[in-house]
């Protein structure tokens, strides 16, 4: 396991940044957020923060944390395809701009850290070969996709041209407690209401994984960041459908009704997702919650209240 | 040739951006320029704006323009291999970012417009086939580089996302009046000096186009766009080395000591490039000034001051 040291992770008020705050915690840490929101002082505690500082990912807001980071975890950007699709400049500012601010900062200030760039699979948009291995094609189908591409290609560039230690991980459907948005986060509510109707035929796949499991790989992969930028695909290696998640989950809330399904698509939605994970699993890593825990997990926050 | 309309060209002030204007007006169009400088009532009346806007180019500027385009040839945007290693976030804000902010304009206000993307044949990097094609891979090798490939890559899904009719570009090495930057205005100098040295071997080619056929160009893929995206590359076909290019140059400034060379590279500069200019050339254009007569008028606009 890596030494302890400073670590800053963005977008830290996330769903995915929390959890990664405190898996850094956990391990010995010195963990700094910087992000949108503002958690109070007991939440910060609880989740392990040094500090936190509500602002904009900027290379000046980042030297305000007034420490010099060994780790730093992007977790800032934008996650809705369709808020890409409806004002893509906004989605472009968040995912590409904190990128580019990110690495102005690591750049003057702090170039010996390391920096994971949590990415997505929509990068890979619609997949010809499945599972999805890291060197297929990259062809988005949403701004979203587009975004997080570019973010990728402006890191891959800056660690080769100015000798920069980073990894990317290709997150592939991220649930769990915290996400109040998202699929998985109106089933709840469709389920609760007795109307479980959903976009799309249900028979799409998507590889999920717990979001601790998530965090644990973000954690990891900060052990192969060098200049080579090396990229991991972050999922749990299986194939389940949309319709299936979404009735389980209805079991875990108590809900017995069966889901239905519009059968029209979303744009910028493509069908089937299933990730290869062997380079995750060859740094070491292993997701550790099954579908039916994660999802019984998921359930039991949902009904205690959902709240972050 | 396209019907007559109203053109915007950013970046209008600049060395290629004023041979565009020019062109267009000479063809009848009505030309918004908008950008960095201030080219007073004289000039903006030889060169036939029908207005001048110095600002940023984003989408309150272009809007602030006052009218609706048919046409958009973005000149604007990033010049320097060098400022982009020293400075990659202003190199990138300059080149990406302001593609941006037009494609917010004119996914809002002017979906109909043609754009054309000036791009460099940067985004090659390091060629492995010559000359080279449209479809070969594309592996930057500077920040420069990068940062007009990702803003190619941008456009791209704009014009697939959004439908916007786009061009691309790519424009190898461009010389001719008004370039008062760059090896040939370096090259001018240092050979009236007395001291013709360069960098490099001498022995790298490049495929010099005259800025007027670049123009030309430019104003021809208009005729192009669509959303697929074509992209073009923008040269004269034929690879010169920088020698051959220098002492020629040197010869009609009156100059005949041979040019010398320290052997040593700058970052950034790949070896050899000559464009394949099939596509280019079956979309009707061809280079019109030869590169003695280019190099004569570049030497002739020297020796005569080399005002804008």
């Amino acid at each position: 396991m890596q030494a302890q040291g400073t670590a800053f992770v963005t977008g830290a008020n996330g769903a995915i940044g929390r959890h990664v705050v405190q898996g850094l915690a956990q391990r010995g840490w010195r963990v700094h957020g910087i992000g949108h929101g503002a958690p109070d002082r007991t939440d910060q505690e609880r989740l392990g923060l040094a500090s936190w500082l509500a602002a904009d990912v900027t290379a000046g807001a980042l030297s305000a944390v007034g420490a010099c980071p060994d780790l730093i975890i992007h977790c800032a950007g934008s996650s809705s395809v369709v808020q890409s699709v409806n004002d893509p400049a906004r989605d472009f500012a968040r995912t590409v701009h904190s990128v580019v601010e990110l690495l102005e900062f690591v750049r003057r200030q702090a170039p010996k850290a390391r920096i994971v760039l949590p990415s997505s699979a929509a990068v890979y948009g619609a997949a010809t070969h499945l599972p999805i291995r890291e060197d297929a094609d990259l062809r988005p189908v949403s701004p979203y996709g587009l975004h997080k591409k570019i973010a990728e290609d402006y890191l891959r560039g800056h660690a080769r041209f100015f000798g920069l230690h980073v990894a990317v991980v290709r997150l592939f459907s991220i649930y769990g407690e915290g996400f109040r948005k998202q699929l998985l986060w109106d089933a709840c509510q469709r389920h609760m209401g007795g109307e479980p109707v959903f976009f799309g035929t249900g028979l799409e796949t998507r590889d999920w994984l717990h979001v601790s499991d998530a965090a644990s790989l973000l954690i990891s992969a900060a052990n192969l960041a060098d200049p080579s930028a090396p990229v991991l695909n972050g999922g749990a290696g299986q194939a389940v459908t949309v319709r299936d998640m979404i009735e389980r989950l209805g079991t875990f809330l108590g809900q017995g009704r069966p889901a239905e399904f519009t059968g029209s698509d979303r744009p910028g939605d493509p069908q089937h997702y299933a990730a290869d994970i062997s380079l995750a699993k060859a740094s070491g890593w292993r997701p550790l919650v099954s579908l039916d825990e994660g999802l019984s997990r998921y359930a039991q926050w949902f009904l205690d209240g959902g709240r972050p």
